[in-house]
């Protein structure tokens, strides 16, 4: 049996799959990152969940699997081209040439890409996208960023810098972002954007739901999923908190359809588990900004594989790679 | 000689040119469109013009020159892969089968585009955008239109419907555009609204020296040139239609950099000729709205070869079109 390997690297965690040629998840293992051992030890880290994840599937199967190529997908700026991680802030990494360490180590064809485009990758042509040509991906968690498949193909943009709209400046907001800038879209719309303008507004004296929930210090527990709870029960700070951001992405979102005319916008990531309570909001806005041609066509779904779309798009990116070696 | 055929269909009139294979202009001529006449006799005067053109080189030159095939941009939406003119108010065409009609008329290998397209093809590869592998052009005229191109491919989207950045819609503006939406970045910036708008101060009262130049009924033959000309004398008016102008553009520029991190932006189309009376504003709220990494490095310029830019770009698109057949 001929199967890819894909990895997903987080800033916590490291998610490595073994899948088949078809797209299918055969088995994955998830271990702690711990970058703070540097990057050397990540890498290590990596080979040898490959290695462990693909022994697990031969004792499962009583068969030899071959591994033709492994996918990683990594956080931050990342040179495809030259397999050379370029930066990122979460891992401490910087100039790191990846796939030259990898491929000597695992005697494998290896390919990396930023996390967020390996995983929209596997989302528009293994999951929520499949049959379409024109993928827009946007991945609502910490951060907020997109990425394009056009028939197949991953977007890139100069230095691969394209699906930052988590940094659109947005009017009407004026946080300051840790990037620089003031209003970003995810300073407010991020899963930990939502959570923290929550915050504030407890802080702040609103009455919610929320403040009986996490009195006093717990405050700092507060997450995401909360907000969707406090929501469920008709909290208006919740709503007021789920629709405001829903309605920033739609915005936002508004902007990259009439630039990109994409066929479907896939919305992924941790904060999409709000479901309907962001998504609404997200689609009325949307739909209200962008020309009737494009109203009429355009879907807005969640993310099928939300879980195993790193590790699929991973995966499925190194096996297109390979494939056209 | 082997050349191609490049023509650049506007509501008003026809641009024909005969380029050669390096991008060189041999020879262009201009046609009134006539649209009202029908479809079927403005392919036919495209015809003519294509063979007209030809002629004329050949009597210039003395020597055999053999088209190998003929590029045309049309306004509105086109279907590249099929041949068809789907859809243009400008024209009054729908769903028009040009590519068929004009093969058959002049037994050579026709390729049609949006005009948009055509226009930022030229410039990104044969004008301003010469070196880059990341363009994107924008056209300020009656309307605002965006296209891209990556390492020398179009960007499309799903039914060719990409680069609507004109119809984004900006906070601050409320006028009604005519495709149904209310504020699009094209109602105040493109060279048509910012005419609509300098002639919406002048009579409320605002004190222009436009008034002086334009009094009573004349006011409806100011143009976007007189806007220019104003600015140069000091006039507030028009400093602040361009200033605002260029500051919406600059804006929504901002959100597709941060989309799709092109390396240079191209500002071609009528309103361009507003030079840095335009760009300057634009370029200053395009830099203080995206990422520092996109600010080190984006190039903004104006379009290199505007007058023929249509000419030469469906000329060159027939070309790439043609040697990939």
């Amino acid at each position: 049996m001929e199967v890819y390997a894909g990895v997903d690297v987080g800033g916590t965690n490291i998610v490595c799959g073994i899948v088949s040629s078809a797209g299918e998840v055969l088995h994955t293992i998830k271990r702690p990152t711990e970058s703070s051992q540097g990057p050397e030890a990540v890498l290590e880290r990596i080979a040898v969940m490959i290695e462990d994840t693909l022994q697990i599937i031969m004792d499962q199967t009583s068969s030899i699997v071959e591994i033709k190529a492994a996918g990683i997908g990594l956080p931050g700026l990342v040179d495809p081209e030259e397999g050379i991680a370029r930066f990122s802030g979460n891992l401490g990494w910087r100039n790191l040439p990846a796939v030259n360490w990898l491929q000597n180590r695992l005697k494998l064809p290896v390919f990396i890409d930023n996390d967020v485009k390996t995983y929209v990758y596997g989302e528009a042509m293994y999951g929520a996208g499949q049959g379409t040509r024109h993928v827009l991906g946007v991945t609502v968690g910490t951060g907020i960023a997109s990425a394009m498949v056009n028939d197949g193909k991953l977007f890139y943009g100069f230095r691969n810098m394209s699906g930052e709209i988590g940094h659109i400046v947005m009017d009407g907001l004026d946080d300051r972002c840790p990037c620089g800038l003031q209003g970003c879209l995810e300073t407010y719309a991020s899963a930990s954007g939502m959570v923290r303008q929550a915050k504030k507004l407890i802080l702040a004296g609103e009455r919610s739901i929320l403040r009986d929930w996490f009195e006093g210090d717990r405050l700092a527990e507060l997450s995401a999923a909360d907000l969707s709870r406090a929501y469920d029960q008709g909290d208006s700070l919740a709503i007021a908190v789920l629709e405001k951001a829903g309605k920033l992405l739609g915005r936002a979102l508004s902007y990259a359809v009439s630039i990109n005319s994409p066929e479907v916008i896939i919305i992924g990531g941790g904060g999409a588990l709000a479901g309907e309570r962001l998504l609404g909001p997200l689609k009325q806005e949307l739909l209200q900004h962008i020309l009737p041609d494009y109203r009429e066509h355009l879907k807005v779904v969640p993310a099928q594989n939300n879980d195993e779309a790193g590790v699929t798009g991973s995966a499925m990116y190194a096996k297109e790679k390979y494939s056209s070696l």
